[in-house]
């Protein structure tokens, strides 16, 4: 995506052009999703998102390069609301906490299930070289979790014992899997319940009440 | 299913028609979860599973039938792992210790995921009338680690204040959602992470260290 014959670079488009890469995107990412990658295709998706053959293939000139810039768009939310200053760096319990409460408080946000897993789960199975990109968007998510867990162990909020990779494999993994769970039930309660107990077992390493 | 009209049922059938069957729908399971639901269809299914039109036609009237025979199916097998000897139900902290430990020494879980848990992710998406077969599945799934919690309190051997629906849920997300998180990253990590994390959280409220 580096080379002048790659697809077209975001920063280098026209607002205009952003626009219309931005609703490409929001029509890939849902045709995907409901169709699958496989069963995704060009004429498809220009309907859907009204645009010409050609437009689409000046920003996206084959399905690895759609694919790819469908996990960066989807990524960008899920990262950006996680790194947003609601949340603080995830440096204090608290915001652990303020995390699992806004998914509970959301309202029904497994009628979707998580943008991101879904996407993930329908894009794991392809044989599009899109692995990496797609592993490394949810390691930066894990590495949110981790960075600010050992930023707790550092301030002393943290027991030693506690290993922070670990514990935010187990919080990432209860969201993913709680809102699978969420999705099939129809129900909220196995993601609140999945979440909270993640958190609640991040807290027992938690060495001091106002941590 | 019950009906006369239905489609042909499993115990009234030959072992040569049960072979068949079985034949039908593990082909069928896989065109699912790599295909999607959409993107499955008959034609593809005989050709994979070396039937005629009209013997699909006879064990699976249509593709709800088919679908609700798949979700029985694999439900079957992970259940039935569940359930087997080896876990003696689930009444010991120890019998958890050695289902994650299943996953952790099995190799390479994570190639293909769980293989109900991608059929789910699958299904949930589509607008069939299964929902409600898949999420009773789930409940059973869940149900058998409720069961075997609640054997654990009853039995003095899990504290009082442990609620054995929420912890249920926290296994089984941990299971999911890093069995997905697994897939992603090609490496067991997440899953293990997140399975000794979810048993660790039970075993917080284990009272007798015996237990």
């Amino acid at each position: 995506m580096t080379t002048d014959s790659g697809p077209a670079q975001p920063h280098k488009l026209t607002s205009k052009g952003q626009a219309t890469r931005a609703r490409i995107l929001e029509h890939a990412a849902d045709l995907i999703y409901t169709e699958g990658v496989h069963a995704t295709n060009n004429e498809q998706l220009r309907r859907v998102a009204g645009v010409s053959g050609s437009q689409l293939n000046h920003y996206f000139p084959n399905k690895e390069s759609l694919v790819l810039a469908v996990i960066d768009w989807q990524a960008g939310s899920v990262l950006g609301f996680h790194r947003s200053e609601k949340f603080d760096g995830f440096d204090t319990i608290d915001a652990f906490r303020e995390w699992a409460d806004f998914y509970v408080a959301h309202g029904r946000p497994f009628e979707d299930g998580c943008s991101l897993g879904s996407l993930a789960s329908e894009i794991v199975k392809t044989d599009l070289d899109v692995h990496e990109q797609l592993a490394a968007t949810f390691e930066q998510w894990r590495d949110i979790f981790r960075d600010g867990l050992e930023r707790m162990q550092r301030l002393g909020r943290l027991d030693a014992s506690a290993d922070p990779t670990r514990l935010a494999h187990a919080l990432l993994a209860a969201y993913q899997g709680g809102m699978l769970l969420a999705q099939i039930a129809r129900d909220i309660t196995p993601l609140r319940d999945a979440l909270y107990a993640a958190v609640d077992h991040v807290a027992t390493f938690v060495t001091s009440p106002d941590a």
